[in-house]
């Protein structure tokens, strides 16, 4: 249970704008429903922008009532839909996006998504004077400045409900099964998935483990009796192809592993109650905050608190690796 | 992801045990193997206590290995199995039970339970010095000094998977609802369902909110053209029946509502990434708190920080009410 | 894999209807799809009639296109919603729809749903000499003439993913659980997923077993070393309670037993693979023997084969009981 | 519900061994715990052969209880464990392993498994004279003679639950995905999963697409309105790489699609209600079918009906397409 700010209005708003951008998250539709309803019971009017950035810039503004974030909780994507916009990326072009949100008088702006759109809004809010709170929605919950991100919850879920599969074959076979799961240059999902689903070894960028370490355990645990079966949990990296290039390494040792990329299953689906939870305490806290006079923030999660962080310090930083990695290294077999 | 205490060894234990009692709850199985393993890497005997207290005072203690808690971490209800056990209320049974503990050259316990569990262990604990750490074991979350326990996070999903089912049938008859899940007195699981589900509205111990008030708010909704149908979360309170006779009475008012109560399969069921992790985190924890010198203490989640928590001030406390019910209220239609 | 019927078009049609009426079961969405998509490939309008029969006498018919009926295959419930509509049971009634079908310029009509459902069908063609076409909807399975219907797949899968659940709480504490499945008068659906679960007994109307017996039975199990925990699938019958009172005379018998009433969700949920496929199959077979000059009959499945059954059969004719019942009894310890 | 066939006892048995070979599916489990519950029954000795031909050489069977069957019915892969006998292809190696049978005194053999298992079970029995029987155990459910396998039910939804969270991220994304399903030569798994996931196309074997024809549907949808997302299933075919090359050479006609594989995780998982009933009828008639005096034959499903077919027919024949592949093409917008 999460515990949310108490916040003073300070400020008045007759329309904004909410959207999200960047790779799709579950629970990024509890986060719209919660900007939403909380908006609207605060009388303010509502656009959903579709597209992301995108559409912000071909003027894809849609007028939204309490009706039409209605039963969309409970499911995966984001009806607002999204996009990645490297136009965004130049100054001229967010100066546009200004003007169209001022034609159509919304007044502020909520985006949630994964650091690039956050980067965007902290650029677009400093040039042009717009308030706008961001979201942090991302699955690889490698966001600086948040404990937790919407949707990583279920990205974890979702993978070790196909990784608890994928052990039924590798324990009727006695086989070693790789398993690459998402989040780039973080190893937040790999750590989650690893210690929940019992792996035998994790593999993370953080932490770089040396292909003939991963031999040399594995040869071990066949010697000591623990069997050559398993799980090891792998962390894509920043390009694809690794986990392939892994298991080819290890044959070169004696070790025999079949590769699973889970890849796009983990990014849709129902979100899990925590990512609903979540993202709508998150939602209502980001309209909170623009009428209690913030702007460039992103409301982050500190343990269990909601609470403002700098936009600047979202764009420029980057996220410690995951504390738990070294506790999974101590409780497989 | 959660922080774990750094702690220093300053005690040495040959063999301990640990059991589970009262009601099941997922990640049981995930807290006992992170125990066992954790234990055994110490190198220290573990004894599994089958059947709880009742298992203890019947002496069916039988040796744990690395590989007898392989492949569990996934399975919901407790290989330990569980009871509940009146006899020991008593001071004279908690003496045997230390006896056959001392007999097996058990030196410490560790018991993963509810608040009777915890209670049993702290007077177990005070009266015969055995060192004693408690695990909260309970899908109700109801624990005092601990914002989370183990199995909460999975039941909840249980009862929104559930309750989305149950929505299908709502919205294509336009019918009302009345869904009762899990949690005596408590309302934290109802709470976060209702939340979780985009309930119409959450009833809960703690907050009472008077039939009449039902009544006129979803005479209200139908006049405000909300409809009438959805879903109203009940949390099942200190006796059974509740739910029905509040059917019963919103019929005076001329509202119709089905009855669904979720019951049990809310306790069982392959637990949560969450709560695996949780439960892995407190099982090593656990015993790192036994190595510490610590007894008579619960291993507590105060935001994501693992914490020690006095069993006194379990076993009198008294949890404050979930503070997320003021929220839910503003998002439903 | 089903084998669809090679027809012959003889007729043409400008405009037919498609109605969900009854009790709501997963994949009539997929149905629904199938008829509109068939029927818009053939150059047909398709009208969506909303709410069932009543639906069809306030008028409430909506063109549908392609897509209108897009990404709805993976859902429960239904996109037209549904009633019972206890009006229809009269023929002036039934001369009224048509009428409104006559204005609308609908020629035809397929309907989906239960047996009363089917047998307002059966009434409204004679009467009125509007072809109609008719299809299985319905979780219990209990229709004549056919093998399988539209829902009854996804009801059994939800009811085991239950009980499932129900079982590590039953070993956990060594308990016994009598589950209430849904089916009113048929033991389709407890003999299915009696059978699934690998329950202890299974109770069904067809078959009914006395009290004496049962208990007789639960104690040779403790006595032969079986245990006592264990879970009893008890078919609801056709009336409440059956389950509750059945726990209370087997306690008479020093039997306890837990009570859990699955309810209502099994009749929503997202429909398993072979709800959708036979739902789709069902659709453009509905379609197909309209075009083929049929009317008056059901979609049924005989074995993997559709083939058409009259609708008289279906309205006054009886399911024969579930075979697998007996196999049930030799599979249990 | 399936039709058993119903036989008269002619033979008798002391003692009978089962298996479990080739590729692991869900339900074998389910097969396993009837084919020794319906022996224990009859009066007849079980040994459970571990790691399948394999262990039949190395000698490795053992007792079977009643008891040691319990609480499998659920549970994906096979406690029997499997493996691919290379060895078993020789003569001389099968008659060895009758050897070893004839020590332990079994007198008949139930194998299940795919077609490989199957052509094995035929060779041997005709061979060594020791009577056998199959069970077509194999998510492919490309095995002749049968319209059903053990497993395939359980993958067919194992892939639309993926594809269902896919198609979240091709619907916010309005992009293309190729999802390549299990199957090897067959295109079974993808037609049931192409319609029941409602795929804008699907690609197999047995009527093989040029890719122009790909690209040219593709340009037509966007033209016509019908947008360029969705998802295209495509049946792995007999090597890997295919949809990753399918990907490249659509990017050739313009078209961007982002690839799936989902590999591995169709494999495993609890089994579905259909396959844990599938695969008790089936192990019930295996023991049946030895006591009637069957022998090489394979257990097949015709409709819903089971009946014995020719291991001789099985091991060289060839399964027709799957016909619902034509209904699926009309079924997407």
């Amino acid at each position: 249970m999460y515990s949310l700010p108490e916040l003073d209005v300070v400020r008045a708003f007759d329309a904004i704008g909410v959207l999200t951008s960047g790779g799709d998250a579950p629970a990024m539709n509890a986060a719209v429903r919660a900007v939403a309803r909380t908006a609207l019971n605060r009388g303010i009017r509502v656009y959903g922008v579709h597209r992301g950035y995108s559409g912000l810039l071909s003027g894809d503004l849609r007028r939204m009532s309490s009706a039409s974030v209605s039963n969309i909780i409970q499911r995966g994507g984001t009806i607002l839909k999204s996009d990645r916009c490297e136009a965004f990326y130049q100054a001229e072009t967010r100066q546009k996006a200004a003007d169209i949100l001022r034609e159509h008088g919304v007044q502020a702006l909520i985006t949630i998504g994964g650091d690039g759109t956050l980067t965007g809004a902290h650029l677009f809010t400093r040039e042009t004077g717009i308030p706008v709170v961001g979201l942090p929605g991302s699955i690889d919950n490698d966001i600086p400045g948040t404990d937790d991100s919407i949707g990583f919850d279920t990205a974890v879920n979702t993978a070790i409900g196909a990784i608890d599969r994928i052990r039924d074959t590798a324990l009727s076979h006695e086989r070693l099964f790789l398993v690459e799961v998402m989040g780039r240059n973080s190893g937040y999902i790999a750590t989650q998935v690893g210690i929940a689903c019992g792996a035998e070894m994790i593999l993370i960028p953080e932490y770089p483990t040396p292909v003939e370490s991963i031999g040399y355990t594995l040869a071990d645990n066949r010697r000591t009796g623990k069997g050559s079966s398993g799980i090891i949990v792998v962390a894509e990296g920043p390009e694809p192809g690794l986990t392939g290039r892994l298991a080819e390494q290890l044959r070169i040792f004696g070790e025999e592993a079949r590769v699973c990329i889970l890849g796009h299953i983990q990014r849709g689906g129902s979100p899990s109650a925590h990512d609903r939870v979540l993202a709508s305490c998150m939602g209502v806290t980001a309209v909170d905050y623009l009428l209690a006079g913030y702007s460039d923030i992103m409301v982050g999660c500190d343990g269990r608190a909601l609470k403002p962080v700098s936009l600047a310090h979202v764009s420029g930083g980057r996220k410690r690796p995951p504390q738990l990695y070294q506790i999974a290294l101590q409780l497989h077999k």
